[in-house]
């Protein structure tokens, strides 16, 4: 079914930091297994967005060896992202294990010049412009920042309600969420390495080879 | 708009426990403070139902005066709700502070002989039965509990993929989510003592009387 008239993208940008992934996750994941884990997620992002019938764009700040294209820009995050921020581009984080077609689906297709999908904490986990006038503000609160430029601007928003598309994974509760909702590749990591949930508390917590981790319920 | 054949409920039921809510919230509100916050929960949650058309019925532990219908039951959550799983049912939990009428309209109005909004942390925010053999088990992973059974009694299953409903509000961090994504009663009443959103950090964190209050990020 085609996206309604006003409501399509041209490109999927996935930006990428290579250099130091998921520090958040180092209560329970080593240097090695943050980057490991980090590709994971970046295989299962890029997996929903090819799904979709989308080429993803790789926005890296090192290169790496993926056979999707990867662009390589060193500098923060957003003027990384603005310099490539056309009408018609979605923004979506490397870090949503959780993606899914259906959800990037609901996202690309609702119409609104900017249509934002919130991150648990107030961030922007991933984004549609359609306007020329959008630029993106990350860190500290994005969500509000991105929700207040639109409205400068006088542009029509939208907003996309979606727990999967909520939750980027970068402290140790969100693996959780990654073993609920999986499978995928991340999901399957996690359980190859030993992780798995423990239900003796009232939400779900993480435990790794039976032992109960981090600060995750 | 009619919601589609195979898709309608009749009732809509909201469990609420009065004796000690929102205990997990206590490191950052009093005990009286949390039973206010409560009720400033539950009226958003009963103000989106009603919104979108529905009488909400309240099943409380104990008496409430409110202006819907209230049943007491002070048995377990399961039970209480079991007794009322009549097919055609909704529960939706109280403590949904960022519920509105279109993510409870995508739950009530989705097909399926069950249908499922998971909370973060594997839990059953919300749910609608339309198949009589379905029992809800709560505690423990109720999300993953409810799927096995649907599947069990070979039900058709869907879930609703809503960040609104898979935020139930019962530790510090998840009141930045009311804060962030108000507005509404519960929203107000935080603003009211003194509570606010603090950007030092990567996600957004939680403010009292502008000092960084909880484990809220």
């Amino acid at each position: 079914m085609p996206a309604p008239e006003g409501a399509r993208i041209d490109r999927v940008v996935v930006p990428y930091d290579a250099r130091e992934p998921c520090t958040r996750l180092s209560p329970v994941l080593g240097p090695d297994e943050r980057r490991e884990f980090a590709r994971a997620m970046l295989a299962d992002v890029l997996a929903a967005v090819q799904a979709g019938g989308y080429d993803p764009e790789v926005l890296a700040t090192t290169p790496l060896d993926l056979e999707v294209a990867v662009t390589v820009d060193d500098r923060p995050l957003t003027p990384a992202v603005n310099d490539r921020l056309v009408p018609g581009t979605a923004v979506v984080m490397a870090d949503l294990a959780l993606a899914t077609p259906e959800a990037l689906s609901r996202l690309f297709e609702t119409p609104g010049d900017v249509v934002l999908a919130p991150g648990r904490g107030g961030g922007t986990n991933a984004l549609v412009t359609r306007h020329p006038e959008f630029r993106v503000d990350y860190h500290g609160g994005s969500f509000l920042k991105h929700r207040r430029i639109a409205e400068e601007c006088g542009l029509c928003r939208s907003v996309v309600d979606s727990h999967r598309l909520a939750t980027d994974v970068d402290e140790p509760a969100d693996l959780v969420e990654v073993l609920i909702h999986g499978p995928g590749t991340s999901a399957e990591w996690l359980d190859e390495v030993g992780f798995g949930l423990d239900d003796r508390g009232g939400r779900l917590g993480l435990s790794r080879d039976g032992e109960l981790v981090g600060a995750s319920r």
